[in-house]
């Protein structure tokens, strides 16, 4: 079984076992994922552009990204279970797609129109 | 390989094909993760809460959300790839650490206050 | 003078007398923003859709919910004044614009599609 | 009637013409928020961070700026509006707040842990 697959199958079982089913629509679901999104902002609003990967790589802030990143894949993963979309299968589809859209001819070097 | 380290491995190719590492920091990668979030969150914004998921069940909005879905998780595990974290380790991580926190019995059918 | 152009005074004094100006780049006050949009989120992400007006009527939700949407508020000022916009006439040139698309016959009662 | 207040009537106005008021319950309306945070997002993500201000000074980018900052702001007033929540003095009262807990002294020139 595929990552994404075994971590589906966690949050599925986490939520059964506490009884949180009925607050998993995917509008509370969609929320739910800002909020981590807006946690992982957070930790990079203020640093400078240039320097943030690499502050980034130190602990205690390396173990924290992780964690608020794994907030955002978690109810990503959630809301896609309940919407009964294959996340895998749709994002290498969407790879293929992009991958023919934006020519590498057309685009080397700049950065594309909003696709 | 598992999905994500594919997904890593696409996105990593598709962005040095094009010549668009210098796009990638942080904090660019973060702004770009909001805008498909926007994007996802507009496809379920007017649906009423107790038939968003049934609503999303028909084509072509099934998928629609696949993509936009997808484009939220491509842009997660880009950033994940750039800061150097294994994504799907610390998802991992993640899921044992809350199911030890929010114990079954404390936590049956009530919402959590914010972890 | 008018309360945006107060607040948008107050927040300038406010960066300026910490001299915090040069952490006020237009990406970091997006990324800001976002941190407090998710605090918003969070408040009620669990709450049922129909009830969630009036759960957040109670103290202390409701000084929570005040404090929490003027974090997304002082934000939006200081980057619409950063960027040197006048906020309250491009929203009210918006309304106008809204007006005349969304013709009250066409739309009556029906949500748009994504304006 | 100061410019907040304006904009919250002619909100008003605008949803009960078109009878949407039903579609305006606060998750609904936090949903659209972040849809719009989304579209101002997709207008910076690829700018270079200290190019950011100075890029979208000119046009069409610096209209089209100022209307995704409006319908940021738009979307926020109707949100207080529906909680009953007066947003100007709510964001007044936070900047009270916020002046007193970041001394100065304390604060020069380095960026706060999160709030």
């Amino acid at each position: 079984m595929s990552d994404l697959e075994e971590l589906r199958d966690r949050m599925r079982a986490f939520t059964v076992a506490r009884d949180w089913e009925k607050f998993h629509d995917p509008k509370s679901l969609l929320l739910a994922l800002m909020g981590e999104v807006g946690e992982l902002s957070e930790l990079f609003q203020w640093l400078p552009a240039d320097l943030a990967r690499d502050v980034t790589q130190t602990e205690p802030l390396k173990t924290r990204v992780g964690e608020e990143l794994s907030d955002v894949l978690l109810y990503l993963v959630r809301l896609a279970d309940v919407l009964d979309i294959d996340l895998a299968d749709a994002a290498q589809r969407k790879m293929d797609s992009s991958e023919s859209r934006f020519s590498t001819s057309d685009f080397q070097g700049n950065a594309p129109e909003k696709n």
